[in-house]
């Protein structure tokens, strides 16, 4: 087959994916919503959820734009004729940076506001499912999480993919050799939207868990989830707008910006195919968009296998389509390579093909996924060490939980990056043997390689967004079930995929750290690249190195390092404040409406989601622009290659810190789930089990672990990224 | 002056130094030592200490004689005549290497062993002396403490200044150029016995803390240092043998392993005095050892200023001694660099002198430790805000006081890493106007000025240890006054001495940091000077760029920056341990012996004493184990260049770890400190003090902190300074 005729597939694959997400989402919509006290509460969310997603967009769009005009006059200004990488520059490039930019936010919220508007329609109908079968409910919740799951990818591949072909991508020779270049803007955009949306959301949802079980649990003593604390539905509408709209948006960018690093270094390989006349150079800059569309046609296809008994563990189910994803991406994964990356004969090491060396790396890609998914599992799963760990130490009181929690959080750091580690050498390694060699004789294949792993990677993202968004609708499914007081069989169902939710929820975190370490590599390749093509224009001395033994590189690097700390320092602390409005608040009400406490008075629901709202889009801002600004001004201060040193060391502590926060946080959370499903015992075997001190301290570190997992933890995996596309966006500002 | 007139110093305050130490040991020995109730208590301390010290000196003892066996061996095989970085190499240079790490393990060993000596006998002189005098009781106190500051630091000098001279450094030419590299075994050794000492002190420190604090306070209900509590006794032997003997180890490798890789770079500075023919060319290579010598000469001028009225902050008192060491430091270090950086009239930018130059960088090292005394100041006293903001969150729960905690610690980052950012910039920037040229035209000022800064910083370090000894000394005054329910006029004045040595215990751990991490790019050039002089030797490519976009560099960094994590880990997990083994012991006495509870039964305290410390020795080893192991597998696995990697980024991530560690227990202590002194106040006012569950959820921030800042803290200064020590020395296995 012809390479360019594989390049079809994009479009066909994108607009199948958002097709079959239509139908997805209209057999959703279609299904029955339970009886009216289910739609009740589960109306009551959605308006709180629509709240917050309108406000929260408004000010996210607000700042884009402005973020957009500030970008157009800054490229406008500084990438003038003499520092460009492309013939186009100065008014022309700032205005196409600006727009790519806008658009790459907008197919950011956009992918956001349909997923929530599917997810908060999907709970209700999930609870309702789980009156009668736990195969039905599953599915609608996978269907439901689905949609977001086909929306943000398919989006995010056909934004690449239009403003690609907008920017003359798809007219060959010179054109597609410079249209990777000007759409980086897209991946910017992208980020910016994603740091808002994570940042907000899950000040959002942390603040009002923790408000509400303040004010409510510990002040009022009334029980967690109990309808009298208005809170609770604040904490409702937060598991949607932090873990669904949040993880949305923080996928959509890793895809987007990775997707567009991918095709920037497949600019060299476009050059070495051309020199060497192989059949296909411009083949290896559309390399990416086909590869994930087959990852996008191999998702549609496992939905079919969302099936099982009624008695079998829903995880396996789930794990039944992963598996079906996983084994489908491989054999795309071999059609694309094979048919894309020929070389006309040319073999690499051993004689052994150039496709078959790349295929290699794209299959240590998806391992490292599949591995991650386990890794994941073992720390945050009741079953293991770890968490049994943190429930003996429970015993002791609050302060075992927590040292004993850190400390597993802490150790997660090993196999995460010794994972990494050896993804990163296998994929360099293999790349390398395939031999992609510049005029000047540099291998350009090892840096490839680890493209196309992360690309492999990302093939199963949709899948695991899928299962991600299942969580939250399972969440708010066993809150609606309760509120409404459901009956008992509806609300065992329900609690048993909450579980699994749980797990999911824990998952794509591993997964969002694996694919953005992967990809910090090839971002700042392209980075590289980018700063060599301005300074070849320019000819000035090429950025062959990014000397740790320079005295300005080593203090960017420890300034990245410091950042990934005091961002998620502000980010919980903004929980902590957050929280503090909402506990104003319901006590207000207590105090003022004493018709609550005996289910005479209906509480204001709504003006505590309202108050959470502004709070927590207010508290968003400024670590926000902290995370904005500290890369533009070590850039500023300390030039190209000092900026290089921190997104690299930036990202290495970043992806550290949140693989503590995030498994540290589930192993928390999941030690007190172990202890009130009653497997604690005591020396004498007896169970130590809900209402005793165990337990109490276990409650402690569960809500402690709460900010770090899904606030700062998430928030991490966007700043990482963020440094990545402001240093390839801005680079001309920073070259000396 | 002649230069040479200048180096006769360095034996000269070494041994007034150690002559001080004796007359201050004793005057602090000829002391009263109060009633025999409170000599029985100190009795009981001191043999648990001595017990402790020397079954652990013992055990560090072995392993640092296989190491250095192993390391001989090790040297003898690889560091052959072809990659040998001077005319010294194989078997001779082994047992050379050998016997300086011994020499070094030893001396380190002598000063904590000695240190410790004093500080266990000087409590109870201090306890005495508070019954009569507050200003007596600092005097006893600080006088005690100061024993230990002179000997680590005149060890030190004399261990390395005598290891030089043994090895050829005083014959001046050739062998004075070569003898600098010959004794990085010395720096080794005595990191290795640090890296020990550390952990199993700190382990020990506060698995008795925590431990008797569970089995005692939480679980039989009587007070926190209530006499029928064995644990008790176990944890006031635990302050000294942590922070007194821990962190003197701790400086005593910092002072010998910069002041090793400050002569390093000082070769450098001395093939270009001799190229020019300036006058005295050795003088840089003497120039650390002559800068520290007036830095111990000022201390001991520092130590007749400790004096004061009795209504005055103790504080006060120890900072003014601070000051006038600061002081008289600026005028030995200006005396120092005038007479030994004389270029015979050739200058630096602007026509200034040279040795201006170097002096500014020498002050911005001073200054930089100053810097951190307040920082640390304001991030764990609390008259600041971050220590009054976990004391207000403790009013909502444990959770919260830990989130926020969490939140201080994590924002200390910011102006540590500014800071050090600056001092680091600075003093670069500085050296770099001084213009020392290579005959290839590189200007090698900047990293001489960074080495300048750090023994700049390093000439109060005998100051800062005797204000850190104060604080284990004043808190087992502390103890032993309320174990001999001495009077409350004493009781006072130990607890006012007490919170001011909290404070100084953290000021210490700053200024371990500031040192560790501006050392760490003097200590990372003369690894790369080492491995330069080597490939010269060999006609190797030369290492002139660690480079970050290299693939093993940036999996070595990652693994770098996991290492602390992991490591930290393994230690935090180690103080649970062996406190398990505190709390079944005591409990067993509880039990088995009945008479306890009513004061007519002795609990058996050398029991437990001896139990925690076999638990402690033993946990100490798998930490120690993978701090040593993990360098080492890295560099043979992806060599010289990516271990230089892993040695920068895993500084820096150790230094910002250790700073969340440290401040952030400090902060938490000290808001539970807050709390007990009746700051906090609810909303009508009303003083929430002891006993209240505000106060509760600070004690459990207090105990989650304990491990944080004295176990893992402090032994990651250490593991940072063991990374550059080892790559030093092991530098010929990792080439390739």
């Amino acid at each position: 087959m012809d390479a360019s005729a594989l390049q079809v597939i994009v479009p066909i694959a994108g607009i199948a994916a958002v097709a079959f997400a239509i139908y997805l989402a209209r057999d959703v919509l279609s299904r029955d919503k339970g009886p009216q006290a289910m739609q009740d509460v589960a109306d009551t969310i959605r308006e709180g959820a629509d709240a917050f997603i309108r406000r929260q967009y408004q000010t996210i769009g607000l700042l884009a734009l402005v973020g957009a005009v500030i970008i157009g006059l800054v490229i406008t200004v500084f990438e003038t004729k003499d520092v460009a990488d492309t013939g186009t520059f100065g008014l022309e490039l700032g205005i196409r940076t600006g727009i790519a930019f806008l658009v790459g936010a907008a197919c950011s919220m956009a992918s956001g506001i349909i997923g929530m508007y599917i997810s908060v329609r999907s709970n209700v109908r999930t609870a309702a499912a789980a009156r009668r079968s736990l195969v039905e409910a599953v599915q609608v919740a996978m269907r439901g999480g689905a949609v977001s799951g086909f929306l943000v990818v398919a989006l995010s591949l056909l934004g690449v993919w239009g403003i690609f072909a907008a920017y003359g991508g798809l007219a060959g020779g010179q054109s597609t050799h410079d249209a990777p270049f000007l759409i980086v803007g897209f991946g910017f955009g992208a980020s910016f939207v994603a740091l808002f949306a994570q940042l907000g959301g899950g000040i959002y949802t942390k603040a009002a868990d923790v408000g509400s079980d303040l004010v409510g649990k510990v002040e009022a003593g009334i029980p967690e989830d109990d309808p009298r604390n208005a809170g609770v539905v604040a904490d409702l509408v937060g598991d949607n707008v932090g873990d669904c709209a949040g993880r949305g948006a923080d996928l959509f960018e890793s895809t987007a910006a990775e997707n567009i690093g991918a095709m920037i270094l497949g600019v060299g390989a476009f050059t070495i195919a051309q020199a060497a006349g192989w059949p296909n150079p411009t083949a290896w800059i559309f390399f990416p968009l086909v590869v994930r569309s087959f990852g996008l046609l191999a998702t549609i296809v496992s939905m079919f296998f969302i099936r099982g008994r009624e008695d079998e563990n829903p995880m396996n189910i789930l794990n039944r389509g992963y598996w079906v994803t996983t084994i489908l991406s491989v054999v795309g994964l071999a059609i694309t390579t094979y048919v894309m990356m020929n070389t006309g004969g040319t073999a690499g090491a051993n004689g052994i093909p150039v496709w078959v060396w790349f295929f290699g790396a794209g299959i240590v890609g998806l391992a490292t996924s599949v591995a991650f998914v386990y890794i994941t599992q073992y720390y945050t799963a009741g079953t293991f060490r770890p968490v049994r760990e943190i429930a003996q130490a429970s015993k002791t009181g609050p302060a075992t939980n927590i040292i004993s929690g850190t400390a597993v959080g802490f150790e997660t750091t090993f196999v995460t990056a010794i994972s990494i580690g050896i993804a990163l050498i296998a994929s360099h390694w293999l790349g390398e043997q395939a031999g992609l060699r510049t005029e000047d004789g540099r291998n350009v294949g090892g840096i490839f390689g680890t493209a196309v792993a992360t690309m492999g990677m990302l093939m199963t993202t949709a899948y695991i967004l899928a299962m991600d968004t299942f969580g939250p609708i399972t969440d708010n499914a066993g809150g609606v079930a309760e509120f409404s007081r459901s009956e008992a069989g509806a609300r065992e169902i329900t609690d048993r995929l909450d579980a699994v939710g749980n797990t999911t929820k824990a998952l794509t975190k591993g997964y969002a750290i694996a694919s953005a370490s992967l990809a910090a590599f090839l971002l700042f390749s392209a980075y590289i690249d980018k700063v060599n093509l301005i300074e070849t224009n320019r000819h000035g001395p090429l950025l062959t190195s990014v000397n740790l033994a320079n005295v300005s590189v080593f203090v960017a690097a420890l300034i990245g390092a410091m950042l990934v700390y005091f961002f998620s320092s502000l980010a919980i602390r903004a929980v902590g404040k957050t929280a503090q409005s909402i506990i104003v608040e319901v006590r207000r009400q207590f105090r003022e409406m004493p018709g609550i406490m005996d289910y005479t008075q209906r509480p204001d629901y709504a003006r505590v989601v309202d108050i959470t709202t502004r709070a927590a889009l207010g508290e968003m801002v400024l670590p926000g622009f902290v995370a904005v600004g500290t890369p533009i001004a070590v850039g500023l201060l300390l030039g190209h290659e000092a900026i290089a040193g921190m997104l690299m060391v930036g990202t290495i502590a970043g992806v550290l810190l949140a693989t503590v926060l995030n498994n540290g946080g589930g192993a928390w959370d999941n030690a007190k789930k172990y202890i009130e499903s009653g497997h604690l015992l005591d020396d004498s075997g007896n169970v130590i089990g809900k209402k005793t001190e165990a337990h109490a301290a276990a409650v402690v570190g569960d809500t402690v672990g709460d900010p770090f997992k899904d606030t700062a933890g998430p928030s991490l995996h966007v700043l990482v990224k963020l440094l990545a596309t402001i240093t390839l966006v801005l680079a001309p500002l920073f070259i000396r």
